[in-house]
């Protein structure tokens, strides 16, 4: 790690984001891919709220709110660098993904290309339109290191390929295909491009007019350090206005006449009325949060910690670590020699260290092509410590020994 | 209102109903058509559950939490009288009430009739979907008291009608839609039901046996009492069976090779995987609460507050009520003249009593035959005193002298 990286992160005061995080006292979490703990003030945002609604109503507390919800409209912009009316703020990624991947229109012989490693929810997806609409579902073939090759993907390309949708940092591993680099592609081809940024989003800066996406999706739960129940889309302003939601309501559609409705302008026309306010409130706190500290100090102090822990388990006897690439998120997922995954997770859990497991039905075109076995998946964040690294390298030690 | 009727609800214990509404020592809130006021176990369900993700993590808790949130389905379906494998939970009840919808397959010429005081989120989509698929919609005929004619809708019946979707309790009044005896036609004749039942639900007895419907939706946060961000559907385990979701994630549908999978036998092929556990317990917790009083109270109890509301303002000079029909939900819609309906709420929010403005663009078919400008919404619930309709009253008579 270079000299500069290294002083940026050691201006983060680990010690007082620590003190900001009440599970830090009781476990040992390197489960931020699956939900992050969430800072005090995320989780007062939204506790402060429900008790708000509870003592003087619903619609009266999201009147006196409205500023404060109207403003995560802007950090979420700010987090991946667009406008607010780009954004529509959903229930979760998966419906933010839905939105968007089911409103384009497909047919017979479209082309769908997306990656190896691509998360299960999207790709069932991807399944079921092929079977309604006669398009086709591609894989762009992974350079010899397992990423996504976009000279692979060039060669694909012809006049019916007609999206391009793939994850930036797969599920199941530390894998971080060249998104920008399949933008450059995309924007070049005039080909829509949609981009699942589930586990990069508070991992990593975003920028997407640097990615070049059309339509950007993420949850708020994993790396952000938001609740459950949120998640966003973007979607750039030249195509939200050619596009017409698959579902609307009348917070997307105003009905104007017996017969007719009018989409509204902005990115909110993938939104429903109904809405849990609190939740929001703590999107809105996790992401001005990350901003605070600054995404470049998250990403660098992510890869301190988990370049230690993937080395640690790489030294360590009977461990297989299967991560793909050259350059790796802050997930690492391992196997360790004569233990069914479920049971090393179950090791960890009682000695206070949260991990998870990857099945192969999450990503099952990758494990498929590997072979992959459940997989235990680590994923450390930036508050986590080295002492906690080196724990669970000991904990490792002990039954892979 | 009968001799038995004012004993149940003599049975009901006002003042801990209220002990257990932090609300009530703030507003006099007659807003629960809008959303009402959570009682303390719901509250304390939601925020409980999000300190503890807090403490040990968003999966380590919904773990911990599986028990009780598998409970959730029961508790639903023991609210509506069906099975728990017909039951979705959802974001909100649109989300509900889209999934239902839009999954439902529509051919040029077929037939959607609907009621005339439709909710624009169902009426625009329903345009949207006549507009995609060349189906038509159409408005059943009400009686003279303004109540839906069944005879007028099986009048309009042939081979032609693919669904009948309706509200059961309209957003904009105290109309009561006959939604049972539109079950025994639409079962009589085989042709889908689809009933929104957003106001009934937690106002009165729900049996979706008696109702006839195929599918079902409500929200948590109104009568229910639940919080923000809940909704449910039920779907008849004969027709589930029968239909693909218009979307699906790894959830709904096992990924169980590269080019196939296999969507779940249950209600919940019409979930996504990611989920905000916290109000899931919080539905739970309110529809136990609500099961536990008994909804033939509550909708008695209801009843009486409603009619004593009613009727007061149906004796108050230069005031106009423009609820239909001959029954009533607690829902009671009025003007003041010569007063705009956003005045006479913010005289009354002045006073802490809370309601809210009902616009025609809610029920633009009801509102443009009726030329309904904006109405003021008032809605009680059991847990108000008629002490709160009384002053609610002289607020009105102040403003109406």
């Amino acid at each position: 790690m270079s000299h500069i990286s290294r002083d940026a992160t050691d201006t983060l005061d680990i010690h007082r984001l620590r003190a900001d995080t009440p599970g830090t006292q009781n476990r040992n979490h390197l489960n931020n891919a699956g939900a992050s703990l969430m800072p005090s003030p995320v989780i007062e945002a939204v506790t402060r709220y429900v008790r708000r609604e509870g003592e003087i109503g619903g619609y009266e507390a999201a009147a006196e709110a409205n500023a404060a919800l109207e403003a995560t409209y802007d950090s979420v912009a700010s987090l991946v660098n667009c406008s607010r009316d780009e954004i529509a703020i959903a229930e979760n990624a998966t419906i933010a993904w839905q939105r968007a991947f089911y409103s384009l229109s497909f047919k017979p012989g479209d082309r769908i290309l997306t990656a190896s490693a691509e998360f299960a929810a999207n790709y069932v997806a991807f399944l079921q339109v092929a079977k309604r609409t006669g398009a086709t579902v591609e894989v762009i073939p992974n350079d010899a290191s397992g990423v996504l090759d976009p000279h692979a993907l060039e060669a694909m390309l012809d006049d019916r390929v007609r999206l391009i949708a793939i994850t930036w940092i797969p599920t199941n591993g530390g894998l971080i295909n060249p998104a920008a680099a399949v933008g450059r592609i995309a924007r070049r081809n005039r080909i829509l491009y949609l981009l699942d940024a589930c586990q990069a989003a508070g991992q990593m800066p975003i920028d997407v007019a640097a990615l070049g996406c059309d339509m950007l999706t993420a949850t708020g739960r994993k790396f952000l350090r938001a609740p459950r129940g949120t998640g966003f889309l973007y979607i750039r302003q030249s195509l939200l206005e050619t596009i017409e939601p698959a579902m609307i309501d009348l917070y997307g559609a105003h009905w104007i006449a017996p017969d007719r409705y009018e989409l509204r302008p902005d990115a909110r026309r993938f939104e429903t009325w109904e809405k849990n306010y609190s939740v929001r409130l703590g999107l809105r706190a996790a992401v001005d949060y990350a901003l605070e500290i600054g995404l470049d100090k998250i990403e660098q102090r992510c890869r301190r910690l988990s370049s230690r822990l993937r080395e640690g388990l790489n030294d360590t006897k009977a461990v297989s670590v299967h991560d793909l690439g050259t350059q790796f998120a802050s997930i690492i997922s391992f196997t360790v020699a004569d233990r069914p995954s479920q049971d090393v997770m179950t090791h960890l859990t009682n000695k206070g260290i949260n991990v998870s497991v990857s099945p192969p039905s999450s990503t099952l075109i990758d494990a498929f092509t590997r072979r992959l076995p459940p997989v235990v998946r680590a994923s450390p964040h930036y508050y986590n410590t080295e002492a906690e690294i080196d724990s669970f390298l000991e904990a490792i030690a002990d039954i892979s020994a």
